[in-house]
């Protein structure tokens, strides 16, 4: 007798098995959906929910922090396929007590992320709860040939990250713990809590890559997880390992003034929450995208043949460690 | 001071008043949102939430009923705006003590109605939350010259709508006082429960239609929120009037045995719910579709060039009743 099972028995990634029966298995499993609008060009569709208390608190997100945070999220999942945003749409389930002014705020933050990537709010649905639920369902098109998905990176080809990682989790630590400030000034503190509280998808990099998609096709996602995250999933979807180089993998030295190195490369590996884009494509092509973009853009490692993920240190002649998918954020 | 204005204060219409600056005027305002593709197709999107408690109860709707309404809710709203669904993404919140089980039931009947309709479930999102909250995006496309818009009726159009109204509301409640069922043969209670937890989005009408679309524009949305809700907001929006006829808008005989025949019309016009479409253009075109369709299906009345919809009855020789929106449905 399974029936009495609950939602937190199996979890989420258990209760998504549960459901998988009930979707088509071609189109499920990437950033975001791909549905054929015409021969030429996809849809791609990508859904997130938030809920007060487990998402956002009052705490470290005013608002408009929730909703810059919401609106990035999309479009970088949507960034993360390829695809140019056309529009989202917005699901509010309100409590009667909570002040218009709150969800105006809120509706501020949407928007200031919005208009950066020219996406308007399209439509939505407004109804009462207990407890404030936003579900954003954001869609964007991508031409057949430039769709990047996890599934096909090759042993032989390197691996770009657009920007550097850590500094979103660094900017929670000290929204969490502002005496962590007292050490760090204020040039120092803004980027983290910038990062933390605006992160940029990044759409700009879509139209560098589109030179590139002509030439070869290109395999990725965005590190909304995690670097370390995006590059085991990439892996397994692909039937293929990575070996990252560790003297690569920079973070912002600020950190260092509260953790060790160790935890500082703990922290940009599995920190999450960068939007950044994670590419795999020939090195000769990565070296000419990583040279356009600048601004921590560098390649991390190569894609190898055998299933595993290991992390060397060529300048210091450590033994390699292997990386692991430390168990991912369990929602239940 | 208006600052500690809340949500409840404003209510929903409020609300949606004060959001508006946020979203882009033209796009909004009828069942879904059009965003262009390209120049020959149109994508339509529509979104709903649903939140326990609000908009379902364990005591009318069974889980799979829940999943089967939401869909049908979503592909009505597209087939209103005569799109054709290519997907729906679902948000779901849950709370970690439910059972697998209603999730799995939940989802069978989305997918039992989703199926008649050839609509895959492409993506979504699951999270967790003190309560149970369903939210679903669901897009299709239309030929830019078959959109069926709220604003374009003008004055001579035939009201037609595609089959008998009041059958929802019936159902509803039969299941909320089974006592009245005494009366019923099971041959009369079925299709009028059938009709409250399985309601048939009318994509079947479309085909019938594009051949009329070529040759005229259609106005038109659908009923979930009361026939009168329907002939109101297409006249306000077309900036025209309507006059009804009464002895057209029938309603299931068995609403008879615990209701006044007043009653009966009273449900049939506001009860809501019944999913089907109230279309307007040209007489002679209209008389062909209602033949087609058969049903129930049936020209109710005229679009007039004064704005006030009057219901008349030419059997009768009452005098004219005018027909207003009593308060919607607020949702706060």
């Amino acid at each position: 007798m399974k029936s009495n099972q609950t939602v937190k028995d199996v979890g989420e990634q258990g209760l998504l098995k549960k459901l998988q029966p009930f979707c088509p298995r071609n189109i499920v499993g990437d950033d975001g959906a791909i549905v054929s609008v015409n021969s030429q060009e996809q849809l791609v569709i990508t859904t997130d929910v938030l809920v007060d208390g487990v998402h956002f608190s009052d705490r470290t997100t005013p608002p408009e922090t929730v909703g810059w945070r919401a609106a990035a999220a999309n479009l970088s999942d949507l960034a993360a396929m390829g695809a140019t945003p056309i529009g989202i749409t917005v699901g509010l389930s309100l409590p009667g007590k909570l002040t218009v002014t709150w969800v105006e705020r809120l509706y501020q933050g949407l928007t200031d992320c919005l208009q950066r990537y020219q996406t308007p709010i399209v439509g939505g649905d407004i109804c009462r709860s207990p407890i404030i639920t936003i579900s954003i369902t954001a869609f964007g098109t991508v031409a057949s040939h430039r769709i990047i998905r996890r599934s096909s990176a090759q042993p032989g080809d390197a691996i770009v990250i657009t920007g550097t990682h850590g500094k979103s989790y660094g900017g929670l630590q000290l929204l969490l713990n502002p005496e962590l400030s007292k050490n760090l000034a204020l040039s120092e503190q803004n980027p983290l809590i910038e990062a933390h509280q605006r992160p940029k998808p990044r759409l700009d990099v879509l139209p560098l890559l589109w030179d590139i998609v002509g030439r070869t096709s290109v395999a990725g996602m965005d590190s909304s997880d995690g670097l370390a995250d995006a590059v085991v999933q990439i892996c397994q979807m692909s039937g293929v390992g990575a070996k990252l180089e560790r003297s690569q993998i920079s973070f912002p030295s600020s950190l260092l003034k509260w953790m060790s190195p160790e935890e500082a490369l703990y922290s940009t590996l599995y920190g999450g929450e960068d939007f950044e884009l994670v590419l795999c494509f020939p090195l000769n092509l990565a070296e000419e995208l990583v040279k356009k973009l600048g601004n921590g853009a560098v390649v991390i490692g190569t894609i190898t043949e055998e299933e595993k993920i290991i992390l060397v240190d060529s300048q210091k002649q450590n033994s390699p460690q292997e990386l692991t998918l430390t168990k991912g954020f369990q929602h239940f």
